[in-house]
């Protein structure tokens, strides 16, 4: 008995639940979740339907697709650990909690390599025994160095690429290569404090809350689909360093969380927003 | 074009969700939200359906229970609003709660009647214009004054009744008579401080946290399905009133929350467990 | 023994605990709470001080006075309820948890009167016993309008006015008349969504989580002090109307907490920020 | 200049702020926080105060004991780093959890070993060039294992004992030779499911939401002062295992959190509850 997770995507119409469900059955594959949800504005079905049987007819995904509509994105995913590709700049908090979650077990996925345009992580990189890649960005310009940055990712066929607090904008040429591949966390609850220094701008508005977004990266900077988010109360005894002190525990739990919730496909994209099921 | 919502409570067997969802279809019904829930240790299955379309075909029910397990517990229930009697002592802040939310329009039910064992609460429920029912505990024994709430109460052939912060507890024969119809909010993060005055024994305990819990009423006090639970954070600044009235936010979150999932029908129990979908 | 909450704001200075807390112990007035705080930045000393004992010798402030650098502002403020007078447009559920909380005891405030730029909210209002005036804007410039409410308002000689989803934006010249007196509710996360519509724009951004801002009222729109914020998490399931009518909890909820700092003689304003002690 | 933490703990009486913030005052040195508490049913007074200046003069502490009760605890801590001995058993996430955070330097503390009555986590922690110490309860009875235990321990001189996730009882004479120094993470809101396994109890008693705490302990078992309790919402998809899983990821930042208000001289205790200034 094998566990498969079925994705489909597709515009809605009458009876999808019953006629993707009732092909499972006719297969003999067990449903042991099924989430779906219709976004009405859109009209777009998204489903999420685990399953547990034998795969081998190749006959069930042709019974799919004939019967689902054309435009469908169908995937059948194994659950084969995903492996990702973490870039970071010289904060250790995002990076050591995937490290630490790989290694105790409560992140399901394989970190083939980290690579960082300081050499600051290393060291904690390797104790993990996991390759660690510098590749400095000094005397470089943007595209140069995501071009070397590229050189070195590219080799490990990643699944996802994590900047797990990678400090510099990605071109539209470097995001083009990973569409909706590019998981970042960005030190704010986004869309307040967009750009650059958020704590210095949360301090400065006085805020009572601060938070972390995780959010896939496209081409407008900080304007991705939305993963997850959380927060963490502040007030007027901190100082805006104290605020980022206590925004990098949100950081780091936001983005793992988000991490687990794509590797394990529940993340669906539909326009700029996720759709989790 | 009708909506309603299907209810489903069965052994798990293969298929069910193919077999219930095609009859829909097949009965032009559209599923516009549909969660399911196997829940293994048991083998029990749950599924809520919400449809919309002509309900007025009598072969769709016909042929679901045809293609259903024997044992099947199955509702399709219409969306008619619920009606709720509420049981008070002398605490307002339940009972207000829920009166300014139905009359706001956040909590979608009809408060057919309040009644009291004391008459306290009666200025504040005749403001919102519903009868009050003064039935006093005095120089009755627990069988005659349940029986002389039961008769006020029964004339209103509520769908639940609402024990908000009635704080006398309820006999088998009472219970017996609305099985998991009665919902109470306890004043305490179940199975933390069961019984008497929760609150001063959280205070002499020295928790950094309270909370409440709301839960459908069986015969094992403080034992029944719990629907809801929230909490908040104290510290050595609470006295055990300070945890009290700091609680009663609690409380009155709790309750509406829970009350709004039982009558729009999210709510299954499942031994002494709530399954909410 | 009477109870009264000494307040000092001043430039940060050596000994000026020392200095207020023996003056206290002079005087035989003893300190039941005592909270301050530094302003680094800026140099500002804040303290609150809650005393017990006998206020009638005029040489305690006299000699406060004199040990306090020049530009202290000193208040010495007793248990007297704070009156405050509700400003509405269409929405119950801010002004419903208000006038509940006050009603059953956990808000400690008098509400003087609730002005309406609409007629709605006139019948929950009177059922509180409390008079509710009608003020329509209609045919009436922003000045006109606002001169009209004044004069209802004026007469009760609030301290504080609470927007409790007044919808309409208030001049300077309105707002110089009650300065750091005028407490609104933003349907927001501040400083995300500012201007119109802001659950609209949540739902535009598909975030997954969203707020509530209570602040004092300043010139600039949605830019005053902030006192108390708090969110909710949302999903891909809300519309915007679901969100708005999710946020509807969490605005009440900040308001009430807010309004409840504010009369306590907890908040001090310092710039565009507030220290709550 | 340096900075100090002064902490007194006495019996209440009138003028206490008044004269240790003199004192203060007269010995030039600056008060940067200061919090105090008075527990009016036992009639304790507790004061934490952060002071910046030239310690040297010994009349400082001098003048202070003149003029306090005779009974008080009062101590001048400097900002030493604390050392602690980290005890274990098996699970790594709570070790691992403290491991990185002293590491990124979220957690200001220094680790001066892990002993564990496995050998499991020897590599995680000797990855941290910290040295690992098995010392196996196998064929021994409870004292010897204790003996051998306090053999390795007591050589490190550590200022706290902090058992993550140990899951051996600790005898008397264990506890006796550090009271109030033995941090122990709970895996359960306490006191709900007091004792063996609380996860399965949680999942059979179908709770809504999950917790942790963290406390000193004392001979009582799961009775010692709770320092910090934190929870997340489960429900009907959570097994017993899978509440484990979640609740990981509670206990561990319940007992960062817990762990860093200790070493930062934040925590007193009082009977059997904590007084965190």
């Amino acid at each position: 008995m094998e566990k498969k997770t079925l994705l489909t995507h597709c515009t809605d119409a009458p009876g999808l639940i019953a006629k993707i469900t009732s092909i499972c059955y006719q297969h003999k594959l067990n449903i042991i979740h099924n989430n779906e949800f219709v976004d009405n504005p859109t009209g777009q079905f998204f489903m999420r339907t685990e399953l547990e049987g034998q795969f081998d007819d190749p006959a069930f995904l042709a019974d799919l697709d004939a019967a689902l509509p054309p435009c469908t994105t169908r995937r059948l995913v194994d659950s084969t650990r995903k492996k990702i590709v973490i870039l970071v700049t010289k904060e250790a908090h995002c990076l050591g909690d995937i490290l630490m979650k790989t290694y105790d077990g409560s992140l399901d996925v394989e970190v083939a390599a980290v690579v960082g345009n300081y050499d600051n992580l290393r060291q904690l990189t390797e104790r993990f025994d996991i390759p660690y890649h510098f590749v400095s960005h000094e005397g470089l310009n943007r595209q140069e160095h995501e071009q070397k940055m590229l050189e070195v990712i590219n080799q490990y066929q990643a699944d996802y690429l994590v900047l797990a607090k990678y400090m510099r904008v990605l071109t539209a040429d470097f995001v083009g290569q990973y569409p909706h591949k590019i998981i970042n966390i960005h030190h704010s609850f986004l869309p307040a404090f967009i750009g650059a220094r958020p704590y210095q701008q949360a301090y400065d508005r006085g805020v009572k809350i601060i938070g972390a977004t995780a959010h896939f990266v496209t081409n407008d900077l900080d304007e991705g689909p939305i993963i997850k988010q959380d927060v963490i109360p502040v007030d007027h005894n901190f100082s805006a360093s104290d605020m980022a002190q206590a925004g990098r525990d949100v950081e780091k739990n936001v983005l793992s969380k988000a991490l687990s919730k794509v590797v394990d496909d529940h993340v669906f994209v539909s326009g700029n927003k996720t759709v989790i099921l």
